[in-house]
């Protein structure tokens, strides 16, 4: 039975007691929203050690982080060192998006050591499979596509993207509209040559079915990857992005009746003034289905900084509603992540979903912000250090800063409004 | 006469052209906003070498940077070479708050090497003085205040921060409501010290007219400050913020009746979905003066990275009508930033502004962006690295992340979506 299954049927899991436990809600809150398809919890029967997670609706906003090799940087050791740096910086999830190397034992590797959920995009596999077998990256059959992802499933992965809504349909739109940077998507990419190659409907669409029911049997939540996801502003909430969510949003459903959890994948780059309607909408159109979005990218002209660019997006998303942020680190649009970029990228997306937090009311958001305050007034240090997003780092700028162990910091230092300002107040309560 | 002056009567002053040809508006459009106090140009008639720079509804979100020693970091030289790194970085003006050393030579150095407005705060030196002279920092008579002021007017300071608002009414507001922080304002602390020691009023709003006539003759603009501004999300928006921005408001139509530029200033801390109303709300009451904002921040938790914290408040700001944002560094709440802090500043808060600009319709924000989509679809990397808002750190990170220089980038490799998108969309166009 899958979690979705269990809660219909009004059974709250082991996996619902932890998510519970650990957001700070009932089991039957945890439930309910698993039941109505609000909340998913990914967890594969197969993936041990998972310490359960809960995405969704009344929930603290998550964040995921990417790691994986490419054809010419496949140092498995070095993959290892971003997933620890990853969980070390908070992540919530990880996806192995690795295309070089010796991809089963990548997978392996990264679910053996995550107590977080996994999550990975069969079709990367696939289409590197076929140009190995076939002599062409598009060239595997519908066949070899859906072994890849029962292998995936098999091995324990949680979530899997799939580009189930790069359709005809939406393809066609696409093209009629036109668009600056068309696809930008590398599943949406791989889908689209091989409907070109084969002239045939994309699979993951056409025998979605067949993909329902690998996911129920080993409980992977379907994450319905947005493979026309805008690719610079100028493209965002066009005909071609709006007709795959219309798509998606119809395969939330069947994916719910046959008992499989499932969230949606978003944009991507999108204006600052458009992204709380991308939220609404895709709110809408899926039926409260989970939000993953990939950023968004509020403008596209910082490469080098698209860590803060997408913290401002996620902030702005998670407030309006998303629920699961992908971080994008310092190196996208420039090249692969180092452990470095890891842990920035980390960082930069949990202060966006937090900053959210707080306003949307998760349950213990506020409250850290308040003992902050506390602390700062308090001049108390140690305090300030353990209350910190990322502590190694305060307290590392903290001591940089100020060699001289000074009580203030090197800002004001003897000028410093905190204790002066208690100082007046103390001596002298009374303003004539 | 004041450039205000000069606006009020139709005259289109050399400044306000040269504001025109860099704004891509008209010289009508920016004397029309001159004229009622939407726009100010900062431009003491002392400053020599300065190029002027226009801040306010329909210019471009202007980012100020800033710098200045402390008591126990007073290396001048420092200073200059921060000053370099922020206008190398494109702040669009610098405040000098030193506090530490030859604080007359300290601002001379900023203002003789600065093409772009500067701004002080000069109750910080009146206070030091007052403390070399008198033993307290809060014992110097108010006519040692104005002449501090004069000092900084002559000297050719564009604009100064004066926190006339710290007034016996909102502090015996803030006082009645109480406060997790009270008054984080360096300045505010100084002039509440001020009031509690002489019992009376505020100078600086008793003698208001005092200080108009001396900004009169040099025509340095006001930026009225937030003395009572939340210094943790809790104290946003309280009664003690708005009451001190209802007083400012009073100010700011006093000041233009006086031929006084003014600009105010304005939070601080403010949770994310208390931004917006934050600047409607001085907007409103201060008749669409410029707001110059410090962040804002929308979570107290994350020292060592308010500089990506301040970057989602201030793009969020600045979407609402925000028209200068105040960088924050990654060294914000821990210590006085270095070289390496502003110029992470500076580029974070010129993300938040640029993300905003585009969305505010200003002219050439959105052709940057559609030029980047282009070059990236193109993998076109020069003109990337060109149109990059940091260019030496994309050109960097692109040959890092690169060393065998592959046409795409390392992320994906030979599985570049942009370069196979192309290819396959150029070899069938039909999909049937």
């Amino acid at each position: 039975m899958t979690q979705l299954e269990a809660a219909k049927q009004g059974k709250i899991t082991p996996e619902m007691e932890r998510v519970a436990a650990r957001e700070k809600r009932t089991p039957e809150f945890i439930r309910e929203g698993v039941a109505a398809g609000r909340i998913v919890i990914p967890a594969n029967k197969n993936h041990r050690g998972l310490d359960p997670l809960g995405i969704g609706a009344g929930l603290r906003t998550k964040v995921n982080a990417n790691i994986g090799t490419s054809p010419r940087h496949l140092n498995a050791e070095q993959e290892l060192v971003k997933l620890r740096t990853a969980l070390d910086a908070g992540a919530d999830a990880v996806m192995d998006l690795s295309t070089g190397g010796d991809l089963d034992a990548l997978r392996k590797q990264t679910i053996a050591a995550s107590h977080v959920p996994v999550g990975t995009v069969p079709i990367y596999q696939a289409a590197i499979e076929a140009l190995k077998r076939h002599g062409s990256i598009v060239a595997m059959s519908a066949d070899e596509i859906f072994q890849v992802i029962e292998r995936h499933a098999a091995d324990g992965v949680d979530f899997i993207t799939v580009h189930c809504g790069v359709t005809r349909e939406s393809v066609n739109r696409l093209r009629r509209q036109g668009r600056i940077t068309d696809i930008v998507s590398r599943g949406g990419c791989f889908v689209l040559g091989w409907m070109l190659h084969h002239g045939a409907e994309n699979p993951l669409y056409a025998q979605f079915d067949r993909l329902l029911e690998i996911c129920r049997r080993y409980d992977v939540t379907l994450s319905l990857g947005d493979g026309l996801r805008p690719g610079c502003l100028a493209d965002a909430t066009d005909r071609a992005q709006v007709q795959e969510l219309i798509i998606l949003g119809e395969l939330v459903d069947r994916a719910r009746e046959r008992g499989v959890q499932v969230m949606v994948e978003g944009p991507g780059h999108v204006p600052l003034d458009q992204v709380a309607a991308n939220v609404q909408l895709q709110k809408s159109l899926c039926r409260d289905a989970p939000f993953y979005v990939l950023g968004p990218l509020v403008t596209d002209v910082a490469p080098g900084y698209d860590h803060i660019v997408s913290a401002v997006g996620g902030a702005v998303a998670a407030m309006a509603g998303a629920d699961f942020l992908c971080y994008v680190t310092p190196a996208e649009h420039l090249g692969l992540p180092t452990a470095e970029d890891v842990r920035e990228g980390v960082i930069a997306a949990r202060i966006a979903g937090h900053a959210a937090d707080i306003v949307k009311g998760v349950p213990g958001a506020r409250e850290q912000d308040l003992a902050m305050a506390r602390a700062r007034k308090a001049l108390d240090w140690e305090k300030q250090v353990a209350l910190a997003i990322d502590p190694e780092k305060a307290r590392r700028l903290r001591q940089q800063r100020n060699p001289a162990g000074i009580r203030e910091c090197t800002m004001c230092g003897e000028f410093c409004a905190m204790r002066l300002v208690a100082e007046f107040l103390g001596t002298t309560r009374a303003l004539c």
